[in-house]
Order: C-alpha cells, then sequence, then structure tokens
C-alpha cells in the first residue's frame, strides 16, 4: 500500500507476532480495516490491559495479575505436590486434563544451553527454595518430552533429590487414539518397559 | 490460565485475526508477555493509529489516511488506464511488479451472491462513475482467476462495455517457473489459446 503510513506501521507490527510473516500480517490488518474495527480497538485495548497488569506470580512465576496467583492462593488445591512446567500454555493443558490439584511451578522455558539458557536463567534456585518450603512432598516433573525438556527435567530432577525431595515424571507411553504401526518405536520401547498390571 | 483475566481477554481479541485459533492466540499472548512488550505495546498503538486514521479514497476506494490516496493524487500516474482489483493487497502485489502505471479501483471483494454480496455491494455505480470521468481509456481487470474473481471481471466488463470503454483483462497462462507436466490443464488450455509470436 503506497504511502498509508499507519496501514504499513500496522502490518509491521504485526509482523511481531510468532508465525506471522508479511502477507499474514497485511491479510490481518486488511481483515481488521475492512471487517472488524471493533476487533482491532478491542484488540488495542486488551493488549495494552495486559502489558499493564499481567505480571508473574512470586511463588511459581505463571503469569497473573496480582502478586500472587489464583492458583497458588487457592486453599483447596494440594500443597504437598508441585508441578514444573515449561510455560503458562502447559500448565494450562494439564488444567483442562481436571487429573491434577496441586500447585504449579512454571520455569518459562527449557535449558538451552547452544540460546544461552542455563539453570540459572532458568531460576532453578528459586525452583529449589520454593519445593523447600517444608510443604511440597513431591515435585512432578512436567517439561516437555522433547531433546530440551528431557534434559531440563533431568537436570531439575538431581537437583530436587540432592535436597530429598521425591521427584516424578509424567509418564511416557502410547497416545490415546494412536495405532501401534504409527507410533515411533521409541515410545513404544517406553511404553513396554512401564506396562502395568491391569 | 486460572483467573488472569487480562490475559483470557488478550487471547479471546487475538482470535479474531483471521486464521489465528485458541492455540495461536495462547502462544501470541505468551510470547508477547514473555518476550516482547515492547512489540505489544507497539501492536496496540499501531491498531488504535490505523482504526482512527485509516479510511478510504474517495476516488478508488483503497485504504488512505487522507480523503484521496496518495496515488490518485500522483501526477505522473498514466490517468487513462484504471485497473481494478479485488482488494488493497491485491493493488500492492501489482505495484510491487512496477510494471503498471496507471491509477486504481479497488471493489473490496468479489460478487458473490450466495454471501449476499452483489453488484451493488461492491458499488458498481462508483465504478462506472469512476470510470466514465472522461480521462479513462482503458479498464484493466485485474480480479483473480478464481470463479468468483471471473464472474465478477464478467459482469463489470459487461457494464463497462456498455459505457463504450475499452475493457480488458490479465492474461492468463502459464507461470513463470512452472514446469507444464505440473500446471492444470485449464491453464494450459488458455495458454495454447492465447500463445504468441516470439
Amino acid at each position: 500500500m503506497p504511502q498509508a503510513h499507519a496501514l504499513e506501521a500496522l502490518i509491521e507490527a504485526l509482523r511481531r507476532l510468532p508465525g506471522v510473516g508479511v502477507k499474514s500480517a497485511s491479510r490481518m490488518a486488511f481483515h481488521l480495516l475492512q471487517h472488524d474495527r471493533d476487533g482491532a480497538v478491542l484488540l488495542a485495548q486488551s493488549l495494552t490491559r495486559a502489558v499493564e497488569h499481567v505480571g508473574h506470580c512470586q511463588r511459581c512465576h505463571t503469569f497473573s495479575e496480582g502478586e500472587i496467583c489464583d492458583t497458588c492462593l487457592d486453599p483447596s488445591r494440594d500443597a504437598s505436590r508441585l508441578c514444573v512446567v515449561e510455560t503458562p500454555a502447559d500448565q494450562s493443558a494439564l488444567e483442562r486434563t481436571l487429573s491434577y490439584h496441586g500447585l504449579y511451578f512454571v520455569i518459562m522455558g527449557h535449558l538451552s544451553p547452544l540460546s544461552g539458557i542455563g539453570p540459572r536463567e532458568l531460576e532453578l534456585q528459586r525452583l529449589i527454595e520454593r519445593a523447600s518450603d517444608g510443604m511440597v512432598q513431591e515435585v512432578i516433573l512436567a517439561t516437555n518430552f522433547t531433546a530440551e525438556g528431557e534434559t531440563t527435567a533431568h537436570v531439575l530432577g538431581q537437583a530436587l533429590k540432592k535436597r530429598g525431595l521425591q521427584v516424578t515424571r509424567l509418564a511416557r507411553g502410547v497416545p490415546i487414539g494412536s495405532e501401534l504401526e504409527y507410533v515411533d518405536l521409541g515410545t513404544i520401547a517406553h511404553a513396554m518397559a512401564d506396562r502395568r498390571q491391569t
């Protein structure tokens, strides 16, 4: 768009969203301006509000509007279990399963030495302090089952076990709904090794 | 994210972007809050500015901050040619080719009777008035080569020819860089019919 500076600036700004290239950004800008100006206003307001009000929970480090997030404040949660996840999105996925009622610690990433993210950047020390509050008896490592997530789980696990904490890891196995023929061999091997009596 | 209302509102607002579902929206929100708060502020400002300042050019109907867009105001453009495109994105693509120096008319869509978009919604009357300014000698139809775009070109072409205007259509043919084996048969048939002496 020649010389429509506000439009060009909007397309540039939309490109900062992850996974959005120049074509998607143009499409988004055109859509908002042509069909959904209310949506554009709403998005601007939501962004401003989120940037101003959303910080990190002092206890579990997830995103929170208060100093301590509602999950950490909830007296009905089981304070003897602490589940370590990489991101708030992972926490959200676990919450949606309704299968876990303990507390969380969000490390906001994973170990990635090549990107300069070591134990210090992940605030390993803060996790250890959090897990050593006298209430926590079990730390459940729910980092991703990727190379980085597994390495992170290993390093965290070692450090936590040294403090005498019980450390567990989410079960590896065959995903529900899958056909064995199409499951990768590493997963099948793990499922075989961890097989359970029925 | 339990009870982080500002975050939930942001995710909801991001879902209004075309092609963005709940997972992408969450990823975008987390990315902005965790890694690019400056980007979030910039995006909010750009959205507000665009909504406030970007309207439609009175002459060609493309997005414009002024009453008349810079392209229509440019005295170096060839006012005897008028290129009809569906969207500002199509106009932008044509501009980037540097192969066209005339003016534009953006119909902001295509005929789609099933969606209730008829000639009136596309402001066919306005296009006819615009093309009848005494300067325009050729109207180049550059709507998309889809079923809707072809229908739109046909209807617009009929109406414009009645006014005695010369109407042309972008050439159909084999795209540059393609292997004939993989080009659809309709395209090859058109390219054969429209073959040129070299």
